[in-house]
């Protein structure tokens, strides 16, 4: 007795059209046009294929390079759906780059991550969807209703085909330990982290990794929330190897993989599988330049999933990026 | 008997350096510094190079190309002035390239010129100070106060020291016509106006020149607000040169000067001067393509009065971009 | 499949009753009461005659003279939807006078048209419906969405039925100069701009009148977005009958003919026809000083039918008041 | 060691000039021009006579007939204030008419008092200085800061002069029994009050008049905070009379005296004095209707007072229209 | 044809959970589970026990003692269920103490029902429902839609079956005197008025009772908003008692009854019965400590139609605390 | 050459005077008077005891318990200031306990934090002045500009002091691991982190702490934010005891000792000193419970200094709880 789906509208800016498709395939929908161009003087045009007058829009736009082209053409769009008077504006944002900083951990720094939620409150969205902040405290940055999405149920389901003998899951920092021991648990695996010091931007050090009897692990599941150059996981993977670890599973929700990021990860040794989801774009080129054993596993039913319960009225329950009862620092 | 000048703290942008550090010459103040890298996540990262606690601070940052990293440097700029508790925040902006998306002449388009001017106002800027607006009706898009520069004096200052004879004052458009009667009347000289079509974006066509007399001229000082691609301009002095001008000044207050303009230009027969203000910073490899009879005429010593007034509470008076009493459409 | 009409509501201020009668005749809904009286001290006391909780509330209120009568009683309108928690407050303003105040064209006076959209938007606007606003730009000073409409589809019918052999059309100024060339286009006629200089409020000059052959003409149709004093078109006239024209058609969206217009357009030879429409109420008495081609097109279709399309979230679509792609300036 | 006064700039509207130069007069700062016209649609054009920069401006406007005008001028007088960079706008309103309606006391009307302090803090003001609101909850609707000032200093001194022997303080209704009460006290009075029930606007009844031994007074002050019609007032005096008193004095702080009530206060008989103070401009031709004992009171000293307090940053203390401690209803 | 009940949630803060369930059973909907504790520090944590996404929730909480307790946990569940994405938040304050604080009746004090009106919009509230504000300004105080309950249905219900022979109506002062006219007038009463002077917080002085003919009554009921410590209405009681009436009937909306007032109460000689509604939750103990005249009327039929009201979008009516037309002071 | 003093108000709620009065002495400046008390129906009644029109105004007031009741003091208090016409209204909140729900780690739950952030700013605070947030993030919830203070040169002072041969800095989770890493820095100590696990509020498990070689100290600073029923702090100790450590300092900023926590914390057994700062009131009852070795460490001068920068618009610079450069996580 639900509401009929055809004033669930779906469109996409440029970064990840992707993705976005999928999403409609998961919910038999087609994918709206967008229109978007350049002006001689840099200025981005935009038009939306569709009248969205009453419609619930959802806009899918993920904050990968390039950033700020891809915020302001989000930033666009959902001012275009809320002027030509939508009824609700959701912001789809598989990957929120700038969930990175959200502290002053210098003078007169931005906290980026709350200005920008300022800017898309303003622009007229009603609603965010976002999978796996930087931190979970991100969430609060927004004052409109977030669903704060996790991809665990997709890793969980990849692992359990996997052989997990003598396989212990690793963090690389403090930042990540948290769902890092809830994916263990989920797995029925230990947990290590590793006390991460940042020397540079693309540079960082491991001093040790915090965890006990590591050395009696043959295989590790390095995981974090984003993978840029992957000098943090470099680093992980040979201090492990030191420790006497022989093989690696790479793992992360945003895959990036910067600059010269798919060449080091391809001379690394004993990796078994470099895994990431889709929330970021690739493109042909660069994932042709990864392994064999390098793969992509979609988020595009969750994110379905988040948008038809909101477009329905219904909770969304498990799909939340949730910490068990009380689990509070 | 006014305030001591060092609470005024300039820092700039990326997008215009030469113009900050000519404005600060012309207030004897130095250029503040500002440390602006990115992340390897192509996320951008900005640090004041002084505390602003208590102080007037204005951000000098043109919307040039990148526009789009340009304009996200300017909101966290501005962002980071508000919480680091600066007195005022105000934001000079010499060029705001988003004025010309000022209207929704198709449907389901954004009237960017509004939304970017809402986003400056939630970064937190209590003013903001821009020259030339493409219609002067963008003014009214911000909430808070803005002043609204004009560069006329410099103009006229030039052309004063010109040998004007036989001289008509040509804008491509209707537009530009109310601006270009004005300077027409300074310099006693008759004004024509161009019936222009858009073909795209990138493409004109001026259907005829409306103006009495046009043929008895030899000379046309075609002015524009903003010259891109050119095609404009070369189109007006394709028609001028038709009906029988021989000479031709080439003039624009945002010198984007895009793709082969430069060349194209060049090229061009007849003409006398190629002038510019440097609202928009054009760089050495760009500025080499030009012919001798290229000129920079710098509108510093316009935006330095402008903040000073505005610091020590003076009338901004005559340098405002204001028309005529009663001259209302 | 629609929902029913029964929670479309419309009210009605002072200004324009029969134009919000002729709107609800179209939609086939009753006009709802409002009771308006003035308390002994200029108070003004509004009653809304039916409960609005959780309808869809139009207000029909054009601001016409007295304007600031109509806008308060507008806004309180508006307030009393809003606190009555109807579902959605549009307030559907025929004519946005202030519409022309959209510029600081002299120092230190209020860019009006911004002002009172924030007032509509404070007292609790959820949408906006006009037509004809004086420049393009005013859309953009509503934070809120608005159906920016014209009456072009009421003007094309009516002179489709009309002799247009030698005939131009005619803009008194640089203003309206787009949107009479699009409707010379439709009509499949050549069009000319006058080089108007206002030299009081109500008293303009037009210098000379752009177009080339405008003296082989015998007709022309002067079209003008309003006519208050009139002052403007009989000067156009003026000159169009020195350069030999013979006839002329009076046209406009918004007919105030304030003063002693309706008697010096009574006075004005060779006129074939005055047209407006009703989005300004001229009351049985004004209306009786006019000539017998004096004529009312009714734009309450238009009107009927965005209201319809708001309603049921269809696109408004050719209803609006649009150029055609990248007519940019 | 306070700072100069040259940054306290007054403007006025139309509606109180001569109370807005009394003032200035009190405060030793001229009066800054302001210009006041209508364009022929009856849209009105306000010109401020000076530059406001970094100025603390004070605009004085009462809310008088005719109100909407007189708000819309006040609303377009502070938005220029604030967006020309005014360091402080300060609305000053003797008279806020529309603080009478101050509640829902009928389904689907307008908290008026409400809607209009949002109005006027969207304009941009900063704060209000009023006079004897309706109710003092009115104070409540303002977002802003606001002082509310009494006459009652105006008053005392006034009747400290008297004769009051054998003097009963009388309030028309519960509304203003407690303000009443207030002056009693500081007079060494009795008070009795109206038990008045409204029949129409301009219509009220008094059932009785409740206060113990009444009958052995032999002259009345019958005080209100405003007198429009009259007729409560007269109907007071007519049940007074009918108990047995003989005197009566008349006052009020706002002063309309609309439509006949000069003529009728006139034919009152057995009135010593009609009082009232200057927050309303009378204008001559009214004032000559009354006869000699009817006196205006200036407050202009107050409110310069409670300027210059605002201007210095010093307590406006007993200004203020206060209620002794703990005497919450 | 009404939407099916389903969507309708109605949730309990702490203080008030008996009302909740009154309500949800003459509304047969269930009420929602809450899950309120404390951490440690004494931060307060709720969780909803179900989903709201797309719900009309309906918060039901009073601002008893502890009245700041109860004001938080309101707050954060009025947040909860907005972050939540319910269709609509609606904030049912049958007792809204603060109420009492409505005015600046003494410098550098809190008008604190503002300012909480203010913090329930910023946390989220779409819509609140009280009943028997102090003063029916309170209502403007609120920026958002409001619905202003009257219990008066009730009271006349129960005296509609007393005897009513020889019987006054009397308000302890002029605050509650209109309202008290009303119910008069629906009872066929006569109506006497108090004019209280508060000594202190809880201590009262009645100077008098304002009435005429009152020595002829027998009974009187006293009845006034609010009973806290029961000061007043003792204090009218002896005034009464003195003036020769024998017996009395207590009535209030709101029965706090706080410290000795049961005790006190209890010891009154002629009192009838002592009347309150349920808008307080007194509790078991402090329940038992009145004697058996003690009757609380349930409004819980009152706020299930306002609820049922707004949930189907049909008009609030009769419940409403409204004046007759035209009542205004 | 700074601005004189005395525009510096400072104010204190209930919850923390002594370090109100303590600040106050480090400014020389008076604490300034409050009067706070409550109505018989529990409302609270606050009073500022001076004027603080044109003045900068800090109040000062921790969120200890009684938790709900300190924050509305707070917001009353900030309200009065702002309606007051403060200058600027400063919160000085040492202890900001709802810091610890910073995110939605269960579903329905409410990041309060966040809302009381906007409470905060509502209430009308320009800036707010707290010390170690729980998260570092949490400073992102502050739309106004926030000073996020360390008591870490208070630490550093103290130890410097004390004799630390072989001694390991531990924090007993991962979310203070950081900070406890930037003093052991300075310190020039090892650090070591718990691997915690929260089975209750009052009940956590430490799995096993993460670090090498711990057995080889004999001494252990045990450090955290917060210590309240002080069970993670005994589960470290056990834990260290067990691996071979003797002695412990147990250290923290905001120091509750709720409950039995006193006298669990005196059984400790090798316990040299318990440390904690003055940001929350213990009372002389609670601090007699306590042995010899407790010791308060006042930051007092920490927030004086904050105090005195904002006043003068001087940089806060090394008060501030910063991470070193690019120690992103």
């Amino acid at each position: 007795m639900s509401k009929p789906i055809d004033s669930l509208y779906v469109f996409s800016g440029s970064s990840n059209r992707p993705l976005a498709e999928a999403i409609c395939r998961h919910l038999y929908v087609p994918l709206r046009e967008t229109r978007i161009e350049r002006f001689s003087n840099d200025n981005i045009y935009i038009q939306l294929g569709d009248s969205v007058r009453g419609k619930d829009v959802f806009i899918v736009q993920s904050l990968g390079p390039p950033v700020s082209d891809n915020l302001l053409e989000l930033l666009m769009m959902i001012d275009i759906a809320r002027t030509g008077a939508a009824a609700s504006v959701n912001a789809v944002i598989p990957y929120y780059s700038y969930a990175r900083s959200d502290k002053k951990d210098e003078p007169r720094v931005c906290i980026t991550a709350r200005l920008i939620a300022d800017l898309i409150e303003t622009a007229g969205a009603d609603r965010v969807i976002a999978m796996t902040l930087h931190s979970p405290q991100v969430h609060g940055f927004f004052g409109i209703p977030m669903d704060h999405l996790t991809p665990m149920s997709v890793f969980i389901q990849h692992f359990d085909m996997q052989d997990c003998e003598s396989t212990v899951l690793v963090s690389p920092d403090h930042g990540y330990a948290k769902r890092a021991a809830q994916l263990a648990i989920a797995l029925g695996l230990s947990v290590a982290v590793g006390n991460k010091r940042r020397v540079q931007d693309d540079q960082v050090q491991i001093d040790n990794i915090l965890g006990r009897g590591l050395s009696k692990y043959r295989h590790a599941i390095v995981i974090d929330d984003e993978i840029a150059t992957g000098s943090s996981i470099m680093e992980v993977v040979r201090v492990l190897r030191r420790i006497g670890l022989e093989e690696f599973t790479i793992a992360c929700t945003h895959g990036l993989f910067t600059g010269k990021a798919p060449k080091h990860l391809r001379k690394l040794k004993g990796v078994r599988e470099i895994l990431t989801t889709d929330t970021v774009a690739l493109g042909d080129k660069k994932r042709a330049k990864f392994p064999s054993y390098f793969k992509v596993l979609s988020v595009a039913p969750i994110f379905a999933q988040a948008i038809l319960c909101n477009y329905h009225g219904r909770s969304v329950g498990e799909l939340f990026e949730f910490w068990p009862p009380h689990a509070r620092g």
